[in-house]
Protein backbone atom coordinates (compact mmCIF):
# COMPACT_ATOMS: atom_id res chain seq x y z
CA UNK A 1 0.00 0.00 0.00
CA UNK A 2 1.71 3.47 -0.95
CA UNK A 3 2.45 5.62 1.96
CA UNK A 4 1.69 9.18 1.68
CA UNK A 5 4.71 11.23 2.49
CA UNK A 6 3.62 14.28 4.70
CA UNK A 7 5.99 17.23 6.25
CA UNK A 8 5.17 18.15 9.76
CA UNK A 9 7.15 20.16 12.46
CA UNK A 10 7.86 18.16 15.68
CA UNK A 11 8.84 14.42 15.88
CA UNK A 12 6.59 11.58 16.68
CA UNK A 13 3.78 12.13 18.47
CA UNK A 14 3.83 15.90 18.44
CA UNK A 15 0.76 17.86 17.52
CA UNK A 16 1.57 18.24 14.07
CA UNK A 17 1.54 13.98 14.10
CA UNK A 18 -1.95 13.41 15.62
CA UNK A 19 -2.98 16.68 13.32
CA UNK A 20 -1.22 15.25 9.98
CA UNK A 21 -3.10 11.40 11.26
CA UNK A 22 -6.81 13.09 11.88
CA UNK A 23 -6.29 15.44 8.58
CA UNK A 24 -5.46 11.73 6.43
CA UNK A 25 -7.56 9.70 8.68
CA UNK A 26 -8.03 6.45 6.38
CA UNK A 27 -4.74 6.73 4.43
CA UNK A 28 -1.08 5.45 5.66
CA UNK A 29 1.29 7.67 6.27
CA UNK A 30 4.66 8.61 6.93
CA UNK A 31 5.85 11.63 8.64
CA UNK A 32 9.04 13.70 7.37
CA UNK A 33 10.47 15.67 10.53
CA UNK A 34 11.15 19.18 9.15
CA UNK A 35 12.91 21.35 11.88
CA UNK A 36 11.24 25.02 10.48
CA UNK A 37 8.38 26.14 8.90
CA UNK A 38 10.39 27.38 6.16
CA UNK A 39 12.22 23.95 5.59
CA UNK A 40 8.14 22.22 5.52
CA UNK A 41 7.15 24.97 2.62
CA UNK A 42 10.37 24.02 0.36
CA UNK A 43 9.85 20.27 0.65
CA UNK A 44 6.24 21.04 -0.90
CA UNK A 45 7.42 23.13 -3.02
CA UNK A 46 10.19 20.76 -4.53
CA UNK A 47 8.21 17.35 -4.27
CA UNK A 48 10.34 15.81 -1.77
CA UNK A 49 7.34 14.82 -0.21
CA UNK A 50 3.09 14.83 -1.10
CA UNK A 51 1.86 16.95 1.15
CA UNK A 52 2.79 18.68 4.61
CA UNK A 53 0.54 19.78 7.38
CA UNK A 54 1.55 23.15 9.29
CA UNK A 55 -0.41 25.44 12.27
CA UNK A 56 -1.47 28.36 11.09
CA UNK A 57 -4.01 29.45 14.13
CA UNK A 58 -4.00 29.28 17.59
CA UNK A 59 -6.46 30.32 20.01
CA UNK A 60 -4.30 32.06 22.71
CA UNK A 61 -1.48 32.96 20.20
CA UNK A 62 -3.28 33.99 17.12
CA UNK A 63 -2.42 33.80 13.81
CA UNK A 64 0.70 32.30 12.57
CA UNK A 65 1.57 35.54 10.21
CA UNK A 66 5.08 34.00 9.24
CA UNK A 67 3.17 30.87 8.12
CA UNK A 68 0.84 32.83 5.85
CA UNK A 69 3.69 34.86 4.54
CA UNK A 70 5.74 31.38 3.75
CA UNK A 71 2.30 29.96 2.03
CA UNK A 72 2.08 32.64 -0.42
CA UNK A 73 5.67 33.15 -0.73
CA UNK A 74 5.93 29.31 -1.65
CA UNK A 75 3.03 29.28 -4.19
CA UNK A 76 1.48 26.41 -2.43
CA UNK A 77 -2.16 24.75 -2.13
CA UNK A 78 -4.59 24.67 0.99
CA UNK A 79 -6.58 21.64 0.61
CA UNK A 80 -7.72 21.11 4.15
CA UNK A 81 -8.15 22.63 7.36
CA UNK A 82 -8.38 21.07 10.44
CA UNK A 83 -9.26 22.38 14.44
CA UNK A 84 -7.59 20.60 17.33
CA UNK A 85 -7.61 20.70 21.35
CA UNK A 86 -3.60 20.93 22.38
CA UNK A 87 -3.71 19.26 26.06
CA UNK A 88 -0.54 19.85 27.97
CA UNK A 89 0.00 17.00 30.21
CA UNK A 90 3.09 16.43 33.05
CA UNK A 91 4.60 13.31 32.09
CA UNK A 92 7.30 10.91 32.99
CA UNK A 93 9.16 7.71 34.07
CA UNK A 94 6.65 4.83 35.85
CA UNK A 95 7.02 5.14 39.81
CA UNK A 96 7.58 8.67 39.96
CA UNK A 97 5.82 11.13 42.24
CA UNK A 98 4.70 14.64 41.38
CA UNK A 99 6.80 15.66 44.99
CA UNK A 100 9.68 14.23 43.55
CA UNK A 101 9.98 15.97 40.14
CA UNK A 102 12.65 18.45 39.69
CA UNK A 103 13.34 19.41 36.51
CA UNK A 104 10.67 19.99 33.94
CA UNK A 105 11.16 19.86 29.64
CA UNK A 106 9.14 21.46 27.32
CA UNK A 107 9.04 23.59 24.20
CA UNK A 108 9.00 27.37 25.48
CA UNK A 109 5.36 28.01 24.37
CA UNK A 110 4.21 24.68 26.06
CA UNK A 111 6.08 25.92 29.57
CA UNK A 112 4.49 29.19 29.13
CA UNK A 113 0.86 28.35 28.84
CA UNK A 114 1.61 26.16 32.07
CA UNK A 115 2.79 28.99 33.91
CA UNK A 116 0.15 29.01 36.36
CA UNK A 117 0.68 24.98 37.31
CA UNK A 118 4.24 25.55 37.59
CA UNK A 119 3.84 28.69 39.68
CA UNK A 120 1.61 26.53 41.74
CA UNK A 121 4.31 23.65 42.41
CA UNK A 122 7.40 26.46 42.55
CA UNK A 123 9.93 23.18 43.39
CA UNK A 124 9.60 22.30 39.77
CA UNK A 125 12.19 24.11 37.67
CA UNK A 126 11.02 24.34 34.20
CA UNK A 127 13.98 23.50 31.00
CA UNK A 128 13.48 24.94 27.75
CA UNK A 129 13.68 22.55 25.00
CA UNK A 130 13.23 22.45 21.37
CA UNK A 131 10.19 19.67 21.38
CA UNK A 132 7.14 18.85 23.86
CA UNK A 133 7.00 15.42 22.35
CA UNK A 134 11.07 14.93 22.03
CA UNK A 135 11.34 16.19 25.84
CA UNK A 136 9.29 12.72 26.66
CA UNK A 137 11.71 10.85 24.63
CA UNK A 138 14.51 12.38 26.16
CA UNK A 139 13.08 11.08 29.71
CA UNK A 140 12.19 7.51 28.24
CA UNK A 141 15.96 7.19 26.15
CA UNK A 142 17.64 8.29 28.86
CA UNK A 143 15.74 6.67 31.74
CA UNK A 144 15.55 10.62 33.65
CA UNK A 145 14.63 10.13 37.13
CA UNK A 146 13.10 12.94 38.68
CA UNK A 147 12.33 15.15 35.34
CA UNK A 148 8.94 15.47 33.95
CA UNK A 149 8.11 16.62 30.48
CA UNK A 150 4.81 18.38 29.41
CA UNK A 151 3.67 16.72 26.35
CA UNK A 152 0.44 15.33 24.82
CA UNK A 153 -1.19 12.24 26.12
CA UNK A 154 0.40 10.44 22.84
CA UNK A 155 3.74 10.90 23.85
CA UNK A 156 3.50 9.07 27.23
CA UNK A 157 1.71 6.41 24.88
CA UNK A 158 4.66 6.19 22.61
CA UNK A 159 7.37 6.63 25.45
CA UNK A 160 6.23 4.50 27.84
CA UNK A 161 5.53 7.28 30.78
CA UNK A 162 2.76 7.88 33.05
CA UNK A 163 0.38 11.21 33.22
CA UNK A 164 1.12 12.48 36.48
CA UNK A 165 -0.92 15.41 35.97
CA UNK A 166 -3.42 15.88 33.01
CA UNK A 167 -4.76 19.54 31.62
CA UNK A 168 -2.44 21.59 33.06
CA UNK A 169 -2.42 24.36 30.72
CA UNK A 170 -3.56 27.56 32.27
CA UNK A 171 -6.54 28.04 29.66
CA UNK A 172 -8.08 25.03 28.74
CA UNK A 173 -9.61 26.34 25.65
CA UNK A 174 -6.69 26.11 23.39
CA UNK A 175 -7.04 24.66 20.02
CA UNK A 176 -4.70 24.86 16.95
CA UNK A 177 -5.53 24.96 13.33
CA UNK A 178 -3.48 23.19 10.94
CA UNK A 179 -3.52 23.50 7.16
CA UNK A 180 -2.93 20.84 4.89
CA UNK A 181 -0.97 21.83 1.90
CA UNK A 182 0.00 20.54 -1.62
CA UNK A 183 2.19 21.62 -4.63
CA UNK A 184 -0.70 21.33 -6.80
CA UNK A 185 -3.36 22.81 -6.84
CA UNK A 186 -6.59 20.09 -6.63
CA UNK A 187 -9.92 20.26 -8.56
CA UNK A 188 -12.36 22.97 -6.99
CA UNK A 189 -14.51 21.06 -4.98
CA UNK A 190 -18.32 21.45 -4.79
CA UNK A 191 -18.79 21.65 -1.42
CA UNK A 192 -15.94 24.11 -0.82
CA UNK A 193 -17.48 26.84 1.48
CA UNK A 194 -14.00 28.99 2.29
CA UNK A 195 -11.29 30.35 0.76
CA UNK A 196 -8.27 32.01 1.79
CA UNK A 197 -6.38 34.70 -0.25
CA UNK A 198 -3.49 37.20 -0.58
CA UNK A 199 -3.13 40.27 -2.20
CA UNK A 200 -1.03 43.43 -1.74
CA UNK A 201 -2.20 46.39 0.29
CA UNK A 202 -4.47 49.02 -1.41
CA UNK A 203 -2.46 52.06 -1.60
CA UNK A 204 -6.05 53.84 -0.37
CA UNK A 205 -8.50 52.87 2.09
CA UNK A 206 -11.26 53.54 -0.47
CA UNK A 207 -10.19 50.43 -2.65
CA UNK A 208 -10.40 48.15 0.70
CA UNK A 209 -13.67 49.66 1.16
CA UNK A 210 -15.04 48.66 -2.24
CA UNK A 211 -13.71 45.16 -2.08
CA UNK A 212 -15.55 44.70 1.22
CA UNK A 213 -18.83 45.84 -0.35
CA UNK A 214 -18.12 44.01 -3.42
CA UNK A 215 -17.72 40.53 -1.59
CA UNK A 216 -20.79 41.84 0.68
CA UNK A 217 -22.87 41.83 -2.38
CA UNK A 218 -22.20 38.65 -2.82
CA UNK A 219 -22.93 37.36 0.23
CA UNK A 220 -19.47 36.23 1.12
CA UNK A 221 -18.54 37.34 4.79
CA UNK A 222 -14.97 38.25 5.54
CA UNK A 223 -14.02 36.25 8.47
CA UNK A 224 -10.28 37.10 8.69
CA UNK A 225 -8.18 39.56 7.59
CA UNK A 226 -4.45 40.04 8.55
CA UNK A 227 -1.79 41.94 7.58
CA UNK A 228 1.17 39.99 6.47
CA UNK A 229 5.14 40.87 7.78
CA UNK A 230 6.76 43.18 5.26
CA UNK A 231 9.76 45.22 5.06
CA UNK A 232 7.93 48.09 3.40
CA UNK A 233 4.64 50.35 4.26
CA UNK A 234 2.56 48.21 1.81
CA UNK A 235 3.24 44.76 1.82
CA UNK A 236 0.68 41.79 1.14
CA UNK A 237 -2.51 41.10 3.33
CA UNK A 238 -4.65 37.68 4.04
CA UNK A 239 -8.07 37.45 3.84
CA UNK A 240 -9.97 34.63 4.94
CA UNK A 241 -13.56 34.45 2.88
CA UNK A 242 -17.13 32.18 3.72
CA UNK A 243 -19.64 31.76 1.94
CA UNK A 244 -22.95 29.10 1.72
CA UNK A 245 -21.86 27.97 -1.79
CA UNK A 246 -18.67 27.52 -3.96
CA UNK A 247 -20.39 30.16 -6.57
CA UNK A 248 -20.67 32.91 -4.20
CA UNK A 249 -16.61 32.59 -3.28
CA UNK A 250 -15.45 32.39 -7.24
CA UNK A 251 -17.74 35.17 -8.47
CA UNK A 252 -17.13 37.85 -5.42
CA UNK A 253 -13.05 37.10 -6.31
CA UNK A 254 -13.61 37.64 -10.07
CA UNK A 255 -14.75 40.80 -9.01
CA UNK A 256 -12.31 42.18 -6.77
CA UNK A 257 -9.57 40.88 -8.92
CA UNK A 258 -9.06 43.85 -10.61
CA UNK A 259 -9.17 46.10 -7.88
CA UNK A 260 -6.39 44.56 -6.16
CA UNK A 261 -2.91 43.55 -7.45
CA UNK A 262 -1.03 40.31 -6.98
CA UNK A 263 -4.53 38.31 -5.96
CA UNK A 264 -3.16 35.08 -5.46
CA UNK A 265 -5.99 32.24 -4.08
CA UNK A 266 -4.16 29.81 -1.19
CA UNK A 267 -7.37 27.73 -1.27
CA UNK A 268 -10.78 26.98 -2.44
CA UNK A 269 -11.76 24.71 0.60
CA UNK A 270 -14.24 23.09 3.28
CA UNK A 271 -14.59 25.17 6.33
CA UNK A 272 -13.50 23.35 9.57
CA UNK A 273 -15.63 23.37 12.46
CA UNK A 274 -14.25 25.88 14.91
CA UNK A 275 -14.43 24.62 18.73
CA UNK A 276 -16.73 25.97 20.97
CA UNK A 277 -15.63 28.65 23.36
CA UNK A 278 -18.15 27.88 25.92
CA UNK A 279 -15.41 25.80 27.95
CA UNK A 280 -12.86 28.46 28.54
CA UNK A 281 -11.64 27.95 32.16
CA UNK A 282 -9.20 29.89 33.19
CA UNK A 283 -6.69 28.89 36.44
CA UNK A 284 -6.44 31.35 39.04
CA UNK A 285 -3.39 33.55 39.50
CA UNK A 286 -1.86 32.19 36.92
CA UNK A 287 -0.61 35.83 36.34
CA UNK A 288 2.67 37.75 37.25
CA UNK B 1 17.31 63.38 39.73
CA UNK B 2 14.15 61.25 39.45
CA UNK B 3 14.66 58.41 37.63
CA UNK B 4 12.34 56.50 35.58
CA UNK B 5 11.45 53.58 35.91
CA UNK B 6 11.12 51.38 32.82
CA UNK B 7 9.64 47.43 32.70
CA UNK B 8 11.61 45.82 29.09
CA UNK B 9 11.67 42.13 28.69
CA UNK B 10 15.24 41.35 28.43
CA UNK B 11 18.17 41.96 30.77
CA UNK B 12 21.16 44.88 30.07
CA UNK B 13 22.19 45.48 27.32
CA UNK B 14 18.76 43.66 25.13
CA UNK B 15 17.32 44.96 22.13
CA UNK B 16 14.44 46.03 24.81
CA UNK B 17 17.08 48.04 26.80
CA UNK B 18 18.37 49.85 23.74
CA UNK B 19 14.70 50.98 22.81
CA UNK B 20 13.95 52.08 25.94
CA UNK B 21 17.07 54.35 26.15
CA UNK B 22 16.25 55.58 22.74
CA UNK B 23 12.51 56.65 23.58
CA UNK B 24 13.41 58.24 26.52
CA UNK B 25 16.68 59.51 25.39
CA UNK B 26 18.07 63.10 27.67
CA UNK B 27 16.31 61.10 30.99
CA UNK B 28 17.20 59.01 33.41
CA UNK B 29 15.92 55.82 33.38
CA UNK B 30 16.13 52.54 35.06
CA UNK B 31 15.05 49.38 33.65
CA UNK B 32 13.13 46.47 35.06
CA UNK B 33 13.54 43.10 33.41
CA UNK B 34 10.58 41.32 32.87
CA UNK B 35 10.17 37.26 31.90
CA UNK B 36 6.87 37.74 30.12
CA UNK B 37 5.15 40.21 27.75
CA UNK B 38 2.30 39.57 30.30
CA UNK B 39 4.37 40.33 33.68
CA UNK B 40 5.32 43.54 31.57
CA UNK B 41 2.03 44.60 31.09
CA UNK B 42 0.96 43.80 34.47
CA UNK B 43 3.62 45.79 36.08
CA UNK B 44 2.18 48.88 34.16
CA UNK B 45 -1.59 48.15 35.21
CA UNK B 46 -0.52 47.93 38.58
CA UNK B 47 1.81 51.29 38.80
CA UNK B 48 4.61 49.14 39.86
CA UNK B 49 6.90 51.03 36.94
CA UNK B 50 6.43 54.46 35.69
CA UNK B 51 5.70 52.67 31.72
CA UNK B 52 6.97 50.22 29.72
CA UNK B 53 8.52 48.97 26.13
CA UNK B 54 7.47 46.38 24.24
CA UNK B 55 8.04 45.25 20.86
CA UNK B 56 5.24 45.22 18.72
CA UNK B 57 6.13 44.40 15.21
CA UNK B 58 8.99 42.89 13.29
CA UNK B 59 9.89 43.52 9.41
CA UNK B 60 10.39 39.42 9.53
CA UNK B 61 7.88 38.39 12.05
CA UNK B 62 5.03 40.55 11.33
CA UNK B 63 2.85 42.54 14.34
CA UNK B 64 2.96 40.69 17.72
CA UNK B 65 -0.52 40.25 18.19
CA UNK B 66 -1.03 38.71 21.34
CA UNK B 67 1.31 41.65 22.73
CA UNK B 68 -1.68 43.69 20.64
CA UNK B 69 -4.23 41.77 22.91
CA UNK B 70 -2.24 42.38 25.70
CA UNK B 71 -2.27 46.37 25.60
CA UNK B 72 -6.33 46.28 24.74
CA UNK B 73 -6.68 43.33 27.68
CA UNK B 74 -4.78 45.86 30.38
CA UNK B 75 -6.61 48.97 29.23
CA UNK B 76 -2.93 50.27 28.31
CA UNK B 77 -2.06 53.22 26.64
CA UNK B 78 0.60 53.96 23.53
CA UNK B 79 2.52 57.22 23.87
CA UNK B 80 5.18 56.73 21.07
CA UNK B 81 6.75 54.43 18.75
CA UNK B 82 10.37 53.79 17.55
CA UNK B 83 11.73 51.38 15.00
CA UNK B 84 15.48 49.85 15.76
CA UNK B 85 17.19 47.88 13.38
CA UNK B 86 18.04 44.63 14.79
CA UNK B 87 21.79 43.97 14.52
CA UNK B 88 23.33 40.58 15.43
CA UNK B 89 26.41 39.65 15.92
CA UNK B 90 28.94 36.98 16.74
CA UNK B 91 30.45 37.47 20.17
CA UNK B 92 33.38 35.48 22.02
CA UNK B 93 35.55 35.99 24.82
CA UNK B 94 38.72 38.03 23.58
CA UNK B 95 41.49 35.99 21.58
CA UNK B 96 38.96 33.20 20.63
CA UNK B 97 38.56 32.77 16.51
CA UNK B 98 35.70 31.71 14.61
CA UNK B 99 37.31 28.11 13.64
CA UNK B 100 37.69 27.53 17.58
CA UNK B 101 33.79 28.26 18.22
CA UNK B 102 32.00 24.98 18.63
CA UNK B 103 28.90 26.50 20.65
CA UNK B 104 26.43 29.04 19.82
CA UNK B 105 23.95 30.43 22.24
CA UNK B 106 21.46 32.72 21.61
CA UNK B 107 17.55 33.19 21.76
CA UNK B 108 15.84 31.04 19.28
CA UNK B 109 14.78 33.73 16.75
CA UNK B 110 18.32 34.79 16.92
CA UNK B 111 19.48 31.89 15.93
CA UNK B 112 16.34 31.27 13.79
CA UNK B 113 17.87 34.83 11.59
CA UNK B 114 21.31 33.52 11.61
CA UNK B 115 20.71 30.14 9.81
CA UNK B 116 22.29 31.40 6.67
CA UNK B 117 25.22 31.77 8.91
CA UNK B 118 25.19 29.01 10.93
CA UNK B 119 24.86 26.56 7.57
CA UNK B 120 27.86 28.26 6.12
CA UNK B 121 29.87 27.22 9.11
CA UNK B 122 28.81 23.73 9.73
CA UNK B 123 31.75 23.20 13.07
CA UNK B 124 29.01 25.70 14.99
CA UNK B 125 26.51 23.67 17.28
CA UNK B 126 23.35 26.57 17.91
CA UNK B 127 22.00 26.02 21.11
CA UNK B 128 19.12 27.64 22.42
CA UNK B 129 18.79 30.00 25.46
CA UNK B 130 16.24 33.11 27.03
CA UNK B 131 17.88 35.75 25.90
CA UNK B 132 20.12 37.50 23.55
CA UNK B 133 22.34 39.54 25.06
CA UNK B 134 22.02 36.89 28.84
CA UNK B 135 24.00 34.79 26.52
CA UNK B 136 26.93 37.22 25.96
CA UNK B 137 27.08 37.79 29.80
CA UNK B 138 27.24 34.13 30.82
CA UNK B 139 30.33 33.64 28.63
CA UNK B 140 31.50 36.35 30.25
CA UNK B 141 31.21 35.36 33.82
CA UNK B 142 32.20 31.79 33.24
CA UNK B 143 34.90 32.44 31.07
CA UNK B 144 33.67 30.20 28.49
CA UNK B 145 36.00 29.07 25.91
CA UNK B 146 34.86 27.92 22.21
CA UNK B 147 31.86 29.32 22.85
CA UNK B 148 29.78 32.27 20.76
CA UNK B 149 26.64 34.01 21.50
CA UNK B 150 24.33 36.02 18.86
CA UNK B 151 23.47 39.26 19.83
CA UNK B 152 23.63 43.04 19.86
CA UNK B 153 27.13 44.85 20.05
CA UNK B 154 25.89 46.65 23.34
CA UNK B 155 26.31 43.24 24.74
CA UNK B 156 29.24 42.88 23.92
CA UNK B 157 30.95 46.60 25.29
CA UNK B 158 28.85 45.49 28.76
CA UNK B 159 30.55 41.85 28.97
CA UNK B 160 33.93 42.55 27.38
CA UNK B 161 33.60 40.49 24.68
CA UNK B 162 35.15 40.72 21.10
CA UNK B 163 32.69 41.05 17.51
CA UNK B 164 34.13 37.79 15.81
CA UNK B 165 31.38 38.42 12.99
CA UNK B 166 29.57 41.76 12.61
CA UNK B 167 26.11 41.46 10.82
CA UNK B 168 25.45 37.46 10.16
CA UNK B 169 21.61 38.07 10.35
CA UNK B 170 19.95 36.62 6.51
CA UNK B 171 18.21 39.55 5.98
CA UNK B 172 19.54 43.13 7.26
CA UNK B 173 16.29 44.54 7.01
CA UNK B 174 15.40 43.37 10.24
CA UNK B 175 13.47 46.14 12.46
CA UNK B 176 11.84 45.79 14.96
CA UNK B 177 9.06 48.56 16.38
CA UNK B 178 8.85 49.04 19.92
CA UNK B 179 6.15 51.07 21.81
CA UNK B 180 6.24 53.26 25.25
CA UNK B 181 3.40 52.45 27.23
CA UNK B 182 1.60 54.33 30.24
CA UNK B 183 -0.80 53.45 32.79
CA UNK B 184 -2.69 57.10 32.47
CA UNK B 185 -3.35 58.53 29.46
CA UNK B 186 -2.21 61.45 28.57
CA UNK B 187 -3.16 65.03 26.71
CA UNK B 188 -3.52 64.69 23.03
CA UNK B 189 -0.54 66.32 21.31
CA UNK B 190 -1.59 68.57 18.96
CA UNK B 191 1.06 66.75 16.56
CA UNK B 192 -0.68 63.42 16.82
CA UNK B 193 -0.67 61.69 13.40
CA UNK B 194 -1.31 57.99 14.03
CA UNK B 195 -4.12 56.25 16.18
CA UNK B 196 -4.09 52.78 17.19
CA UNK B 197 -7.66 50.99 17.93
CA UNK B 198 -9.21 48.20 18.49
CA UNK B 199 -12.99 46.81 18.52
CA UNK B 200 -14.87 44.05 18.55
CA UNK B 201 -15.02 42.44 14.98
CA UNK B 202 -18.38 43.60 12.96
CA UNK B 203 -21.17 40.50 12.39
CA UNK B 204 -20.97 41.54 8.96
CA UNK B 205 -18.38 42.73 6.62
CA UNK B 206 -20.63 45.42 4.94
CA UNK B 207 -19.99 47.49 8.85
CA UNK B 208 -16.42 47.19 8.37
CA UNK B 209 -17.23 48.18 4.42
CA UNK B 210 -18.87 51.50 5.74
CA UNK B 211 -16.70 51.99 8.55
CA UNK B 212 -13.28 52.22 6.23
CA UNK B 213 -15.44 54.37 3.93
CA UNK B 214 -15.85 56.74 6.82
CA UNK B 215 -11.83 56.64 7.06
CA UNK B 216 -11.75 57.82 3.94
CA UNK B 217 -14.01 60.68 3.77
CA UNK B 218 -12.14 62.02 6.63
CA UNK B 219 -8.68 61.73 4.58
CA UNK B 220 -7.89 58.77 7.19
CA UNK B 221 -5.98 55.82 5.97
CA UNK B 222 -6.17 52.62 7.88
CA UNK B 223 -2.17 51.39 7.60
CA UNK B 224 -2.50 48.31 9.14
CA UNK B 225 -5.43 45.80 10.32
CA UNK B 226 -5.06 42.93 12.02
CA UNK B 227 -7.60 39.99 13.49
CA UNK B 228 -6.60 39.66 17.31
CA UNK B 229 -6.59 35.91 19.15
CA UNK B 230 -10.23 34.69 20.23
CA UNK B 231 -11.33 31.81 21.39
CA UNK B 232 -14.37 32.87 19.31
CA UNK B 233 -15.23 33.36 15.53
CA UNK B 234 -16.12 37.41 16.60
CA UNK B 235 -13.16 38.55 18.50
CA UNK B 236 -11.46 41.76 18.38
CA UNK B 237 -9.62 44.10 15.33
CA UNK B 238 -6.87 46.32 15.67
CA UNK B 239 -6.26 49.32 13.76
CA UNK B 240 -3.71 51.45 13.28
CA UNK B 241 -4.83 55.09 11.54
CA UNK B 242 -2.98 57.75 9.66
CA UNK B 243 -3.65 61.13 8.73
CA UNK B 244 -2.00 64.74 8.36
CA UNK B 245 -4.07 66.06 11.41
CA UNK B 246 -4.93 64.81 14.57
CA UNK B 247 -8.26 66.43 14.18
CA UNK B 248 -9.24 64.70 11.22
CA UNK B 249 -8.13 60.83 13.32
CA UNK B 250 -10.47 62.39 15.89
CA UNK B 251 -13.14 63.38 13.96
CA UNK B 252 -13.02 60.08 12.10
CA UNK B 253 -13.05 57.98 15.43
CA UNK B 254 -16.46 59.76 17.12
CA UNK B 255 -17.65 58.90 13.75
CA UNK B 256 -17.04 55.18 13.42
CA UNK B 257 -17.70 54.83 17.25
CA UNK B 258 -21.66 54.21 17.07
CA UNK B 259 -20.64 51.69 13.95
CA UNK B 260 -18.90 49.05 16.13
CA UNK B 261 -18.89 47.63 19.90
CA UNK B 262 -16.06 48.34 22.39
CA UNK B 263 -14.10 50.79 20.88
CA UNK B 264 -10.85 51.27 22.72
CA UNK B 265 -8.30 54.05 21.67
CA UNK B 266 -5.50 52.45 22.63
CA UNK B 267 -2.90 55.68 21.72
CA UNK B 268 -2.73 59.14 19.50
CA UNK B 269 0.47 59.58 18.66
CA UNK B 270 3.30 60.47 16.52
CA UNK B 271 4.31 58.40 14.26
CA UNK B 272 7.66 57.07 14.46
CA UNK B 273 9.60 57.16 10.43
CA UNK B 274 9.44 53.31 9.26
CA UNK B 275 13.17 52.24 8.18
CA UNK B 276 13.52 52.32 4.46
CA UNK B 277 13.61 48.71 2.83
CA UNK B 278 15.94 49.71 -0.05
CA UNK B 279 18.89 48.13 2.13
CA UNK B 280 16.90 44.82 1.61
CA UNK B 281 20.11 41.95 1.28
CA UNK B 282 19.26 38.56 1.46
CA UNK B 283 22.27 35.85 1.73
CA UNK B 284 22.04 32.98 -0.85
CA UNK B 285 21.32 29.51 0.08
CA UNK B 286 20.13 30.28 3.30
CA UNK B 287 16.83 28.76 2.90
CA UNK B 288 16.48 24.21 3.15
Amino acid sequence: MYETKIAIQGGPASFHDAAARQLLSGKRIVTVNCTSFRTLCAMVQQSEVDAAVMAIENTLAGSLLPNYALLQEHGLHVVAEHWMPIDQNLLALPGQSLAGIRDVLSHPVALAQCNGFLQQHPHLQPQETPDTADSAKLICERQLQNTAAIAGKAAAELYGLEVLQERIADNLHNHTRFLLLQKNCPPVSTTADKAILTFRKPLHTATLALMLSMLQKHQVELTMLQTLPATDLRGQLVAELEANHVDQLQEAIAQVRPLVEDLQVLGLLQKAPRPAANIIQKRTAAIV
